[in-house]
């Protein structure tokens, strides 16, 4: 035994070790500037299992897109009316994002018409996507909420009427859904429009303060028109719900309309270019016409026919939570880029290992990138399907009524499980860059604070896995009563079946590979979760099914989400079965792979608590998922690079494309600096503190 | 069997159910201006289970003092220097927020002179932590940092020169360690402080790019002075690193000095009121009695000693990571204010249910609430402790070598363990409050941006995580060749005995409510884990052992996390004895009992995997979890009012006392328009769309 004193130094030297203080006189040999970035690029790029060119055709739909896409950006880096001016995005002013995001619209819109080519057309779009956000949701606001609206709701003679002014921005559009008193919970909206026999109108009113319509983007400043979504009562009587075109501002002058207050919203988490503004109407009158009549009527008689269901109204939702399979992978491809090469270029650590070698490194971030490429995969197969629904509105009714049940079952937990998904992978990127990630000026902060308004708005995620889940069940129930169900639901035909094997299948850790198995594995624990939830809630019968419903809803949204990943799966394998003669198929394959694991691994401890694994399996899974990831990691820079954001584009200098990363952020920071004299603030505040007399000095006369 | 469409119609039916858009006359009965909010909060007050004014004094430990800090929280919303004079916080500019900021700081240290309280003094202090971020960072570089280092690497010479003039800001000091290569790598630094024998001073020079000092906290503005960590450059070799005083400014004028270029960081995720800036030292001298010389010496006649253990310069970063647990309580208690009285306001749903009880919603609020408590009562235990320790520091240096080694390993692993759950915790705040999280104006956003730093700064958690499972392992090492260990890691002296029971000792959930029932299981998951990671390590060799950590860097980041639960629960514990005899006591014991769960409910997988649990004990584990959120969220209001934070502190109208959120915020957001006028940039961009002539309409001239 030795003595305490000896002890305790030898302890001391271990923690010093921990800290790896020694003087480090190899350090020396790094004393100069010759950056180590480009060659640890260069060297992972030239490793690239598979043609990065060839991945980049399957992400844009092929190689006519991609050369779109070029053409595009070079576009916007050379135009002065698309590209920012000077300085940084992060230091304009709010008013200065609000007017260069407005002269970025007014020059798309201006190259629409002189653009031929429609390929080109939709590449600038999508560029400017990517290029800035706010752009990006200013245009979703007129083109995919206002004017999807019009499409879904209008009958032919309205779309007549407006389509070539919204397509042409005659008028500026937005979207009047939210108030400040309700959100997710449409029908506790407040805002009503009222009918008038004697004039043929109806009234739009906002009764109490509640009812104010708030967050309504581009309301704030510059829409001309929205459609709102009001009450609908006639003689006394409340109709639900319906859609009105009601004008906002004079086009000539900007000017409110009388009984129209709108308000900007002000200062936002992000996306401060784009004019979140709030609505009060005052008893403002608008013709009968104006009422969207698809679905519900009001004859010029004043004859009232409501919608045959009220939910067809609501159809545009489903696209709108669609969407972010595209919005999230703009924002996420953007913040891996960074993430990802700067992650093989920063150097840290006892051998200044690159910090993407680290296991906690690369399982932080591989998954993500796997992600991306699942989203845009998804993205597709969802939106062709989902174009062939909407297609019904205007030539099937009955086909879109059957569609619509599971094409909102499936909007509602993807948007929620994916959603949370895409910021925990933010966050993963935030941390995966350092301090660094803290400067706005690589932009990640700015990507997380544009994202962070996805996960409650357009839907609560909570709730809307909770309406995922209350479909499960319902779905159930009606497999169980001999109906079959069909699309994402389909295996609860087959849950009795399904339940009969109690443990796994499992056999060697190929299994673990196989898309197939992976899909069983879940679907037993959607039937055995969805089987045993749906028992409780009929035991609670009707009258105690909201409090049933509440004290199980923790496992519902865990149901929602085992759900929704095993879809998100499926959807993934049927994407990539069209690409299976290209190059980069095995690529793809892989990609899926590591995310089944990744769905495994995320719900671990609901089958090893059913005892559907024991414990070796769940090791195997944890230790497939490492191997996996440290597997991909090799092609970290290639699949980063395929998505082709360039320089301009991200604002990021630690995620430039050529790895020289630290004289850039530092001209990025010295850019950003208007002066180095002494500011104001230090002479008034600073300098009497500093020359205060010190004790039994006398005051100096300076 | 229904006929298909009959299906259909039925399906459609039901997901017209989910969507709960069905006409709603009951809502008119809303329709008027009466809040609901200030009634529900009052019952909540109305029906707490505890004296909310003990629970006060518990957490700010006494009567006196929080009478102090009522005070002082008038004298800041009073006194025009201290709070803000016009408009909202995030409206600032940078240039407004720094010259608040340095306002705030000078009339702070004008009132120190005047308050004769010290109890007041140091509630003034902590008051406006609660109040400004920046303030708070400001003072917490110059006076924990700057000074502290001072404290800790400064002998009694030192200290007696320059502490009169810190403590009355006659210098404004910063704490150069990171740069813009390196960060929690300290050995990798560049900056080096070479003694010149000539002139019996040191040269500091930055030299390269990478050396460049970056993130300095006050360098960009204000700072006249830094300590600086260099490599210690004597006679060609290099000793290692030490700290030396730096001047940077002229403190009568504010300019840098010859060969210092500092400049400022610019655009942040947040605190833009701290003016975080980089610094190159271009061969600038400083004489030789500016390195810090407690431990280290340089003689007049140039015989340099070395520290007797490098370690012992680094104790300043101990305290500072034990500064998360009360800066995390600043950032949490006000997030978690605002969320949690926003939950009990806020009403949606089915039966316009207060959403605060909705069990996805509870869940998500009432562990934070807890933890914040937990906070409050170990940061206490901590810094006693820490106190007696820096104490050795100035009286007996072998006692202080002693007491570092688990200092060190507690405060790396805690501050990455605390950290990361605080991040999880604003998250949930942020999407319990839905869009209006969004606003700036309900300072969510800020006070996470103010947060985001933390998990990467001041040594990045993954990295912290390592040392602390470090630590472990060789603690392990030595108690397994017989040494006994002591602190925090005592437990691993009975690892063998530990380990004899591969089963729990689970009788019913009685037994998961005691705390040593708690702490044995994660005693044995802790022990599992370490024994099963050194057997590998130990296996792997010296010479693959870097190669062998990385590859289980996943586990030893979870065995640390494990490690810092549990000692965090013991701590609390024995933190809360004190407090035997107060009322509130029963409280303070619930809460703590929660918070085990959660710590179980964490690693739940890992006890399933290794079948010290099995399914039954899961479910139990997690059924408890949700009957004691739900028992908190009865006092979920009380437990919120405890921490007596003001309406002008908190700035966030949804989170305000009374209730009232609506008419404050849509006040709040009135206020920050200036104008109603059509902007500018909308005569100059969306004007000429809007009127550009239709097809076939001739151009019109006006």
């Amino acid at each position: 035994m030795e003595s305490p004193s000896h002890t305790a130094s030898a302890r001391l030297a271990a923690v010093q070790n921990h800290l790896t203080i020694q003087p480090c006189f190899h350090r020396h040999a790094i004393h100069n500037d010759q950056p180590t970035g480009p060659a640890d690029l260069a060297r992972e790029r030239a490793n690239a299992s598979f043609k990065v060119e060839d991945m980049t055709e399957v992400l844009f739909r092929g190689k006519e897109n991609v050369e779109a896409m070029k053409l595009a950006y070079q576009l916007i880096q050379r135009d002065p009316d698309l590209r920012m001016r000077e300085g940084h995005h992060y230091d304009l002013t709010r008013a200065e994002d609000r007017e260069q995001t407005m002269r970025q619209i007014a020059r798309t819109i201006e190259l629409k018409r002189t653009i031929k080519d429609p390929r080109l057309q939709q590449a600038l779009f999508m560029a400017m996507s990517f290029y800035s956000e706010s752009f990006s949701m200013r245009i979703y606001v007129h083109d995919m909420l206002f004017k999807q609206a019009l499409m879904l709701f209008g009958n032919a003679e309205q779309q007549d009427k407006w389509m070539d002014d919204i397509n042409n921005w005659r008028v500026i559009g937005c979207f009047a859904m939210t108030e400040l008193g309700h959100s997710s919970n449409l029908r506790g909206l407040e805002t009503t429009s009222t009918y008038d026999r004697a004039t043929n109108e109806f009234v739009i009113h906002s009764p109490t303060l509640t009812a104010t319509k708030w967050w309504i983007g581009m309301s704030g400043e510059t829409a001309t028109h929205t459609v709102a979504i009001c009450q609908t009562v006639i003689d006394g009587e409340n109709h639900g719900i319906n859609w009105f075109i009601v004008p906002l501002r004079d086009p000539k002058t900007g000017k409110l309309l009388p009984g129209v207050t709108c308000g900007d919203i002000g200062h936002k988490s992000s996306r401060q270019g784009l004019d979140n503004g709030w609505i009060q109407f005052t008893s403002v009158r608008i013709p009968r016409e104006n009422m969207l009549m698809k679905w519900a009527q009001m004859t010029p008689e004043g004859e009232f026919t409501p919608s045959p269901n009220p939910i067809l109204s609501y159809a545009t939702l489903i696209p709108e939570r669609f969407t972010i399979l595209g919005g999230s992978q703009v924002v996420l491809a953007q913040t891996l880029t960074i993430a990802v090469r700067y992650g093989a270029v920063r150097r840290q650590g006892n051998h200044d290992e690159q910090i993407l070698d680290y296991q906690t490194h690369y399982t932080s971030l591989m998954p993500g990138v796997a992600f991306i490429y699942m989203l845009n995969v998804v993205d597709r197969v969802l939106f062709e399907k989902w174009d062939e629904v909407a297609e019904y509105a205007q030539t099937d009714a009955g086909a879109f009524m059957r569609e619509i049940p599971d094409q909102h079952g499936v909007s509602a937990g993807f948007k929620g499980a994916l959603a949370w998904y895409v910021t925990d992978v933010l966050e993963a990127c935030r941390r995966a860059c350092g301090g660094h990630a803290y400067s706005s000026y690589n932009s990640i902060a700015g990507l997380i604070g544009d994202y962070g308004v996805v996960t409650t708005g357009g839907g609560d995620n909570v709730v809307l896995m909770q309406q995922c889940a209350r479909y499960l069940i319902t779905s159930l129930k009606w497999a169980q009563e001999g109906q079959e169900v069909v699309g994402s639901v389909s295996y609860l035909n087959d849950c009795k079946k399904i339940l009969q094997s109690s443990k796994t299948s499992y056999q060697d850790a190929r299994d673990l590979l196989s898309h197939e198995f992976v899909t069983d594995v879940l679907t037993w624990a959607c039937a055995k979760k969805a089987t045993e939830l749906a028992a409780i809630l009929a035991e609670a019968g009707k009258a105690n099914f909201d409090e049933a419903w509440n004290t199980n809803q923790t496992e519902l949204v865990r149901l929602a989400d085992v759900h929704a990943w095993r879809y998100f799966l499926i959807l993934y394998q049927k994407g990539i079965e069209r690409e299976k003669n290209k190059s980069v198929y095995p690529m793809l394959k892989k990609l899926g792979q590591l995310m089944s694991t990744f769905a495994l691994r995320k719900h671990l401890d609901l089958f090893l608590e059913e005892g559907y694994f024991n414990g070796d399996h769940a090791k195997e899974v944890r230790q497939l998922f490492l191997d996996q990831c440290k597997d991909l990691r090799k092609d970290a820079i290639p699949l980063i690079d395929a998505w082709v954001i360039p320089d301009f584009v991200l604002k990021a200098p630690i995620g430039k494309y050529d790895g020289n990363i630290y004289p850039a952020y530092f001209a990025t920071v010295n850019a950003a600096q208007k002066s180095y004299d002494t500011p104001e603030y230090w002479h008034k505040y600073a300098k009497p503190m500093l020359n205060a007399p010190r004790p039994g000095q006398k005051k100096c006369g300076c």
